[in-house]
């Protein structure tokens, strides 16, 4: 059973405000929702339109899951999480940081990135968007359950740090022949802006993939995947895979 | 001035089935629209809300353009442009095959992709989601307009050819490790299930990118992020950069 105050409940955590108010988040998907109860995760209440054998959830049927979910197409399960304790430990790991993202999916694909590169936390702008975001909840896969996002002012952040600060930048030195430190934060701009003027006096250095392509076009490569090409020279370069 | 006519022509270009009987297509934005004219492509109709010096527009309001806009929120531009004709040339260039690739905005990100890294072409399987559907157009910022999209039977195409192919898939040898030939074929799989069973044998390397976080999880990256990253170590290791 689901009572009207809890679909009230759900339909208002598609809200960032609400969700910060009473610090919970919707996950959906089986993948998504079982990685976040392994991670240790606190559900407040979990509904499925099946049965889930290892789970306790609330049985509902579809047309009243289609009123609760925050996705297109409804997944047969949904759970409402507690906020996470961000747990930032210093580190002597690389730390990606993220100036102004807005796309959830881009937000999203670089917590996935994160995971794989075992980032356990990711640094983000006050104005980048939300991780509790439905959208991008489901475009990280489940990995929102293994990488902590911790909101900052970037300026105060960078100026505070001790670690060697690259800006990800069109006309930087090309990643292909620097040598990056692996003690370092890494900070990838705005999908249309690039990174914050503000920031330009806290860079080290700035880093460039270079273009295959000659001519002027195209301006650029989306930064999720601009992301992943970083990480993947940064640890082809300095680590040993598991 | 919009007829009605045009009106429903360009609405019911949001369907696949309608695009390819007329063999016209959206494209909307700036950006986007200009690199098509550069790029030679003929467009049959142009409709913007303000005045574009350069081109010939028919100038609506925005009430009207919000009519006839395949996205949430409506850009001052929006022309219907005619199929172009794919530009298929043997090369001895690297090529990107894609095996049901259902995700439009993964399927513009991999276009803008190529086209970073100098690819003329892409190859998709019938399967993978129509290039010129207004999501990818999107999500491929231009790039639509300087990289051929090819739609085979990849079991035929890849029994014809006579280049290397490798298969992204889990387990397969280590990215860094292996000297990747550039006059080869890399095939990527579909979102949820890989590459299909029946290429298989096809295939003559099986290449995965190293997990650096220890234990299982997570499962996969996201084949854009995933391509970029083969993309940037076969470009590093064999090109040299404009």
């Amino acid at each position: 059973m689901l009572s009207n105050n809890q679909r009230k409940q759900i339909v208002l955590l598609a809200q960032k405000k609400h969700r910060e108010q009473q610090r919970l988040f919707v996950a959906e998907g089986e993948k998504i929702v079982m990685e976040l109860l392994q991670a240790g995760f606190t559900s407040t209440s979990l509904f499925s339109c099946t049965v889930f054998p290892e789970i306790d959830t609330v049985l509902i049927d579809l047309p009243t899951m289609k009123k609760i979910t925050h996705l297109k197409n409804p997944s047969p399960i949904l759970g409402v999480f507690q906020y996470p304790e961000v747990r930032i430990a210093p580190s002597e790991d690389p730390i990606i940081a993220l100036d102004s993202i807005r796309d959830p999916g881009n937000l999203g694909t670089i917590i996935r990135l994160c995971d794989w590169f075992g980032l356990s936390q990711l640094v983000c702008s006050e104005s980048t968007v939300d991780c509790f975001n439905p959208k991008v909840i489901q475009a990280s896969m489940g990995s929102i359950a293994r990488v902590n996002c911790q909101y900052v002012n970037l300026e105060s952040y960078l100026s505070q740090s001790e670690k060697k600060v690259y800006g990800a930048a069109l006309g930087g030195s090309s990643l292909y022949k620097e040598s990056l430190e692996t003690n370092s934060i890494m900070i990838f701009g705005n999908e249309s802006h690039g990174i914050s003027e503000h920031l330009f006096p806290l860079i080290d250095k700035n880093i460039a993939i270079p273009r295959f392509r000659k001519g002027s076009v195209p301006e650029s490569l989306n930064v999720a995947t601009a992301t992943s090409i970083f990480l993947s020279e940064l640890f082809r370069t300095n680590n040993t895979a598991v």
